[in-house]
């Protein structure tokens, strides 16, 4: 916690690599042997224990030990890498986002080597340092890796418990198709008063176009965009807890206005439907005082979140048509896919799911919910299919974590919960019968 | 132009007193009586030359000695308060807004005094230095100093002429009602896959909610905007000179969409209707990259651009209204009005007006024509009531110079020809037969 590996910044360049030379260091001490895999962006550790040999089970833990930045700095209570312990939370960045969760990973994995009286599994650790930066780097790995990353198994912690003391498992995570789009009208910016009347506003002429991506109901207009969705089974429904409180969601978030698909809850919304959302809007002048301008330019950045089977490039593409097909005449439109990942299911039903879901269920003492996320880990598709294993996403985070956000911290309690089931999904997996 | 007069940055409050001061010695240098007048903003300099007496003519003579903020310094060839000379253009801030305008007109009352005969009118001249700050201090003194600048004539020097080489006189300004809107739905920013679905984007709220600020057909929405519009005559119709050039337009300003009100031409809509204009808008994370983040809250700055007999309270009041009823659910709407100013007719028949149009097509040797602004120069209501007097808007200005921008410059031939004009006004004015 004490490295400043943020992965975005090029000036925390070598911090992001000493970052990884003090994680082979400690995998090595605990047993494993352990190499840096240099990539064309951030460098990722990679270690394995092969003792159990080739007829025994094989487990991935994949982790990331980059961290997003700081800012804004002054609104942390405690210096971001100088870990505090406080009322039993630990203050830090990355204190859950992932190096809290790949500790107490790495500390039951020690454990586990070091007690068991026959390790029975082989296990293989993934570490990447390019998580938070959405980096191109460990892609290239994933294609020039894949025989060392060949497990039966994948565990990706990086996620949330369903509640506070509620044991669950994540089944699934929605995709991204995100898109930045420009709407220019004039070499320069223009005063409103000598122009208006006469130059159309990039402003304008940009949310008339924005408000149309939504129809009279809600749902969104773009059309196709709902064509590749899959309908879930009442089978998969069933397997779901989908209980959402909006009273304590509202007093939790400071929300007031609910923006469901028409049609579907809101706990069906955020997990089993794709959304449309404005992530930023720039023209013009809105900060203190008073800009009397029209803007030579206006910006949007949207993101899509996908559900099964919708494809990244096929949304943006929908999108894209979409919105020039409405442009104003002579309006400079631009739209552009950013980034994208495609959506993700994991079976409920896996031995590794239900090794999970027992260890899970003798840590809390009651048994696991089944969730969804509305999130998306852009990497995990491609990284379940590098390794070829059946997946299980887990994690004890919450969101009152404040990951991404000043006093980010993580429950000491949560620590020692993750320790144990990780501890005991490695003990079942060491005793599975041949 | 050595002062850097930034009225409104409070760092250079004494660089704005230091040119109040300079202005006060060069005017009792030229034979005024003058004195500084304070203000709870910043000072104006007041100075008058009444030696004609009682029976003869008063003109009030109206310019601000602030500047505009320089910022982006970089982009400055050169250095905005070391004035430079090239080709036949003087760069610096305020060159032309309004420096420059108010040092050929302080040239000429010095010429016209030192090598007059006979002064045969009383002249005053009120120089303020809050125009490009809207500071409130300016106003105070119109109302304190209500006697002081009674005048039968007032000339506002601050204004641009139709086009190169063409002479005119603007005979309206269009008035402002300016907003600040805010639209928010969480306590902070959200993650926008863990909450998409869920709360409703205050990005999208805002932009479906400004789209309907505009109907189908692209005139303002809002009941009653366009009420106490006072239809224009055939006769205040031929007085303009309505001509517009979409082509030229175009190739000046990189404009290729156009947003006529519907009904009107693009010069109609620019100096006779009001306009509605989002001249800022903000919410989320714009940038280089992509933030997926749902913004606790957004912004828009709105301005509407009004004719007579639209007042700036009532309208702003109508705008609210609008957006208030038609809000989602639950989301917390702000809107306020943040500056108005009513628009502004003058007589195109006036004495001061004939005597400006005759000194006008002296020194072009062609005649004037008549134009309004599509602007809004928010003092000149209530300096016109002030003092009293019958108005004209003039100026040398040309939309190339630059004003509150980087490289700012006046042609040295304007200064020349504006100096000529004013000179010619002042005779005439002196030679008013009792």
């Amino acid at each position: 916690l004490r490295f400043p590996s943020i992965s975005t910044d090029p000036a925390h360049a070598q911090d992001v690599r000493r970052t990884a030379l003090w994680l082979r260091a400690y995998l090595e001490g605990i047993g494993l042997q352990a190499e840096i895999w240099e990539s064309p962006g951030h460098p990722a550790v990679f270690a394995s224990h092969s003792q159990a040999g080739p007829g025994r089970p094989t487990v991935l833990l994949y982790h990331h030990y980059d961290v997003q930045p700081v800012d804004p700095l002054e609104q942390w209570t405690f210096p971001p890498f100088e870990p505090t312990v406080r009322d039993g939370q630990m203050y830090a960045r990355g204190a859950q986002d992932n190096k809290g969760q790949c500790f107490y990973t790495l500390a039951a994995l020690k454990a586990f080597l070091a007690l068991s009286e026959r390790v029975g599994c082989n296990v293989k650790v993934f570490i990447e340092g390019e998580e938070e930066s959405g980096g191109s780097g460990t892609h290239v790995l994933l294609q020039e890796k894949r025989e060392a990353l060949r497990a039966d198994h994948l565990l990706v912690i990086d996620l949330d418990l369903p509640g506070e003391g509620t044991p669950g498992i994540t089944l699934g995570l929605r995709g991204i198709a995100a898109l930045h789009v420009e709407c220019a009208n004039a070499a320069a910016d223009l005063h409103s008063g000598s122009h208006g009347g006469i130059a159309l506003n990039p402003n304008r002429a940009l949310v008339q176009l924005l408000a149309k991506l939504w129809d009279a109901e809600g749902k969104v207009a773009v059309p196709g965009f709902y064509d590749a969705v899959r309908p879930w089974s009442a089978q998969e429904e069933a397997q779901l807890d989908l209980r959402f409180d909006p009273a304590a969601y509202s007093a939790a978030f400071g929300v007031h206005a609910f923006a469901p698909e028409p049609g579907y809850s809101l706990r069906a919304s955020n997990w089993l439907r794709p959304t449309m959302e404005i992530n930023g809007l720039a023209g013009g002048y809105a900060g203190e005082g008073f800009k009397t301008v029209i803007p030579a330019r206006a910006v949007a950045k949207l993101s899509c979140r996908l559900v099964p089977d919708q494809d990244p490039r096929a949304i943006g593409h929908l999108v894209e048509v979409f919105l020039k097909e409405r442009a104003p005449d002579g309006v400079d439109l631009r739209v552009q896919l950013h980034h994208g990942g495609p959506p993700f299911r994991s079976r409920v039903d896996s031995a590794i799911a239900q090794m999970a879901n027992a260890a899970y269920a003798e840590v809390f003492g009651k048994p696991c919910v089944h969730v969804l996320a509305g999130g998306s880990v852009p990497i995990v598709p491609a990284l379940a299919a590098a390794s070829g294993g059946e997946t299980v996403l887990m994690g004890f985070g919450l969101p009152q974590d404040n990951i991404h956000a000043p006093d980010e911290h993580f429950g000491l309690d949560r620590f020692e919960m993750g320790f144990l089931t990780v501890a005991r999904i490695l003990s079942r997996l060491s005793c599975v019968e041949n």
